[in-house]
């Protein structure tokens, strides 16, 4: 059997162009690009992808650990991850495991460490997991995305200021009793970007001589979550809130929905206000704060590629950019 | 630098013994296990999975290609075929490409055929496009998800026969103005599943002597796609239909808040029917036709295995289940 070196040395050139012409990663001009891919096919070689990865020390795959992409947040950013790793001819293995599952165990524990990847991608770290950490050890270049990103470069938009400022806005139009959907009491049950929306909420509270007023709705970040949660909240007129901060748009959205059903306009009766601008956001004239999970996937390949080039370079922290965006669900309390 | 040669004759092993022990893919012994590591540890001996690649000829590697994961059925899809090839320790590397776009265009020209896996599911093929044909000649096992499978094993529902049934239970309950929300009269703009749901509608009809009734409604199989179409179907009282099919449950869904929101009422003056059985179907009381895309994750992975150790075998269509879920968004006409 042919190898490599075997093509190189008939086509005149050096084993690593030889692999960049046959896999068609990275550049060589197509004069070359012909002159071995006629040595190849004189000598019938068979280009292998692990042969390659050999010869280069690279596999040009990057490794993304997420929670199932069931979500926009997760379906947006991997798109995201996705368009960029692809103009850079990089591979995407995924690993897309529930949080807190026995499958998300034995993936830290067993199966990243024997797998080589040139860098991995790391989506909604449970901090509790010490999940970062354990990737850490696998020594190779890593970058994480969302709110927890000890050790690593990351790129998340700053959680706790998004509530904070969708919080301050419906207290800038005079409501003062604002309950917030989609928490839940049980710390735990929380992931870490939602603990930090549910801190920022209570925060505006509490800057605004308002804590007494917390409400809090345990609810899942979905549309069903936040309609359940919403319709519970909204069912008693006489403890009924003029506002509502969803965690999620989905949840935000569940909320209108509830309201709706329920006989209640929005905003006249009742203000909601999101996170995300999800792409159903403007379905529903939801004021939210604005973020791009798309925008971030691309952001998370440029700090890794840095990092897959200058390992040592000091860890790069970027805080994506999120707005107020006003639609028509908020107004001033009647 | 040593080889696992060296190690597998420092443990007194064979190379695929050695390969399995430190890749933690394929059953050894604990004692065997124990044995081969000391011997890598003795040789300093560094794991590198291109290298036993090479020795077992087998990547364990599948590649996934489908449209870009921001839609339910996708997302479901891909935590199945995800939990099955993790059980059977298979990695994953997703290619999720629009359809239509230049980036796909390279993807079946230049970047799939160089690439090394065991197998490829390949996920709403559009048939305009040659797709299969195109991944056929790489000569690697392949299944197809979806309703075009020219020449591969495949697992799909009968789209035709999931509209016709959702049509027929509109006309058993005795309505004749029955529209169809999201489909296209620009037959160039559907997808092909979508082009089958639209012609079970067609046919409904038509076996029940109803074919001038039809009219579609042009929309994206989403939530605001099915509420823009929707909302401009129901505008005009006078040429309102007291029925619509969704393409699928997320137009439909969208149709039955454009309703609400003109005050038309599900079901006493609306009916509305879709198709997948969606995670909010059932917070929308919404009747619909029920399939599991993660089941047919599942699926897609039991055949392709076979097809991996069977290249040789008979291909296999699998017809995944699909049934008619009553709720309470339809009801005989006024």
């Amino acid at each position: 059997m042919s190898t490599i070196a075997d093509v190189a040395s008939r086509a005149g050139v050096s084993k690593a162009t030889a692999s960049r012409a046959l896999s068609g990663r990275g550049y060589v001009s197509e004069a070359t690009r012909q002159r071995v891919e006629s040595a190849a096919r004189d000598l019938s070689y068979v280009a292998h992808s692990s042969a390659t990865s050999l010869a280069t020390g690279r596999t040009q795959t990057v490794g993304i650990v997420m929670p199932p992409v069931d979500r926009w947040f997760f379906a947006e950013l991997l798109a995201g991850v996705q368009e960029s790793l692809f103009a850079l001819d990089y591979d995407l293995s995924l690993y897309g495991v529930p949080e807190g599952s026995k499958t998300r165990e034995r993936l830290f524990e067993s199966v990243l460490p024997g797998r080589r990847f040139d860098g991995i991608i790391a989506v909604g770290i449970q901090p509790s997991a010490h999940e970062l950490e354990r990737l850490q050890r696998t020594g190779r270049p890593l970058v994480s995305v969302g709110p927890y990103s000890d050790g690593s470069s990351a790129v998340s938009i700053d959680d706790t200021a998004a509530a904070r400022i969708a919080t301050e806005h419906l207290i800038e139009l005079g409501h003062t009793d604002i309950a917030f959907v989609g928490g839940s009491t049980d710390t735990a049950e929380l992931s870490f970007g939602d603990a930090q929306r549910l801190e920022g909420y209570r925060g505006a509270l509490q800057a605004a001589g308002l804590a007494a007023h917390a409400r809090v709705a345990g609810a899942a970040p979905t549309m069903p979550g936040g309609y359940t949660a919403a319709a519970g909240l909204l069912g008693d007129r006489r403890r009924r809130p003029t506002a509502i901060v969803g965690v999620c748009d989905e949840a935000a959205i569940g909320a209108i929905i509830a309201a709706r059903r329920l006989g209640i306009a929005v905003p006249t009766e009742l203000s909601v206000v999101g996170i995300d601008d999800h792409e159903h956001a403007d379905m529903f004239a939801l004021t939210t704060i604005g973020q791009s999970p798309r925008d971030q996937g691309h952001e998370a390949v440029r700090l890794l590629t840095r990092r897959m080039e200058h390992p040592d370079a000091p860890l790069e922290l970027v805080d994506a950019a999120s707005a107020l965006v006003v639609r028509s669900s908020t107004a001033p309390p009647r």
